[in-house]
């Protein structure tokens, strides 16, 4: 295999030239650059990725940051992710972060580092001084409301969102609305508990912590939340549901227990999974497949972009 | 930035020294070897990422090669990879090939560069003798039957499945059975529509080719199936599907044109996905998260190593 000064004699310049093409290191003509990447290209120099990644002008390698795959939510966007890497010839790195920071700063350390060409963040734990500064050295874009930032993001207003979901639900008569909630540190947590309580509050209906549901994050959570209800003296009429998968579980478990949806218990999703529409879940739609699929081609093309998606009201059996 | 004449002077070394650590050739002392990694942390030589992963020994990135994440099936695989990613802390490389081969060919080849710890090919494209080749430079683990070849694998019978599966219904007296495949060419299908054959050869019953739905794969592909069935005159009253996605959808469509499920058309599915739980569909469990989960772990502990996992019957509502 052929090493740096075997490509130096073949190329006609010197080690250090050699060195500074592989290293990226400015100060090297473009004759005595194409001279050495030729060389490599004769000599197979393949072993040095860095050299191919030099030749190629990238890695055709894309981070995606996300919690964990499992949630279904980042599940469907991860699927529009990887529908376009498909497209577009590139791979993707999946870095898990279970909301542990070190494991987002090691994705941000590789883009730094040239090993990814760009990097979508799908739920952000840095602080955006971090992403701001890490987006200097390659394209980041987020899947956050990044507005008043510097950073690229594709974004669901959770507020506006959860708001327009308690509107529809009042012009249904209902006055008594639970709801239900993933991470109580969540971002999109924080913006539906603001919006839930300023409703609350514009509507001059008392606020009870009963009411808020916690951890609602999977199909299986159906089961607590329904046995809470029941032992409740002064249940909600209608439930506002972290996603289509809780609902899901949340009617399946009100079908087993004989309680009728929507006369004794209205459920509204959110995101529009194909459960929804299986089970005819009212919902409001997170279009999250073509939400994942705009964050890949904004992360290849670069430049800054900030964008907000509507979400949009889908009526079908359970309100 | 410390370019190598830097680190070769500070490790008291010569550039060739450098130069082959970095390259991993052999010929060096351990002594010097040390001198050079030290030197090379020391200057904080982070752009060559070889360099890096040379001194932590691996690049804790794991590949995956898979068709496409987006079908359920190899989502399930993918998670259960997923999960112990993250305890062990490994990121993972998605190589999606769209069954092309070269693709996959991209993947090995970044195996056989040390881009990549190890390679678990989910469904394998290229022949074995390609696969045994690039075995010999890293780790790979196969979800596909291997018996007989020198790769690692975790797989399914497909043709003892099936089998089981015709028997069962056979049991349940059905004597006109349809089966619905995935792609034509798979080899999973091919295993599958072997069994079918023989089964029926072994009952004495004809083979009808509208008897076999291939490309099957989707909840959306249903429709097509339950709109050729009821255009048969002479439909079967039993169908062995795919997959559960494709059941769960050939049952809402029944639902609507009201086709009573099990009595005119009992329907049998595969994996045990949670909307066969939710829909209470009858299917022969194959534990993807499970097996998803072992490859991981078979993949970074390497060594030979060759698994079959049963399926087991779940018997629901729809038979």
């Amino acid at each position: 295999m052929a090493n740096i000064k075997d490509i130096a004699k073949l190329a006609g310049v010197s080690v250090t030239t050699v060195s500074r093409v592989i290293n990226g290191i400015p100060y090297v003509s473009d004759e005595k650059k194409e001279a050495v990447l030729r060389a490599m290209e004769l000599t197979n120099y393949e072993r040095n990725m860095n050299a191919v990644h030099l030749i190629k002008g990238k890695t055709n390698l894309i981070g995606v940051v996300v919690p964990s795959i499992k949630r279904p939510y980042f599940g469907l966007v991860i699927e529009g992710i990887a529908e376009e890497a498909l497209k577009n010839n590139n791979n993707l790195v999946l870095i898990q972060t279970n909301y542990e920071e070190h494991r987002e700063l090691e994705a941000l350390k590789m883009l730094k580092l040239k090993q990814l060409d760009a990097l979508i963040i799908c739920s952000k734990i840095s602080n955006w001084e971090i992403v701001e500064e890490y987006a200097n050295y390659g394209s980041i874009i987020v899947f956050e409301d990044a507005r008043g930032r510097s950073v690229s993001s594709i974004f669901v207003d959770h507020y506006k969102s959860c708001m327009e979901a308690l509107t529809y639900l009042s012009g249904k008569s209902h006055r008594k609305v639970g709801c239900c909630l993933a991470r109580k540190s969540g971002t999109s947590s924080k913006q539906r508990e603001l919006a839930y309580r300023d409703y609350l509050h514009n509507m001059g209906e008392p606020f009870d912590p009963n009411y808020i549901f916690y951890d609602a994050i999977h199909f299986e959570d159906g089961e607590w939340i329904v046995q809470r209800l029941t032992a409740m003296h002064n249940p909600p009429t209608a439930l506002l549901v972290t996603s289509d998968q809780v609902a899901a579980g949340i009617l399946a478990c009100c079908k087993e227990r004989e309680i009728d949806v929507p006369s004794r218990l209205a459920i509204v999703g959110f995101d529009n999974q194909p459960i929804a529409k299986i089970l005819n879940i009212t919902t409001f739609e997170i279009p999250l497949m073509e939400i994942g699929r705009e964050l890949f081609l904004r992360s290849i093309s670069g430049g800054f972009f900030q964008k907000e998606i509507p979400v949009k009201l889908i009526e079908r059996l359970t309100v």
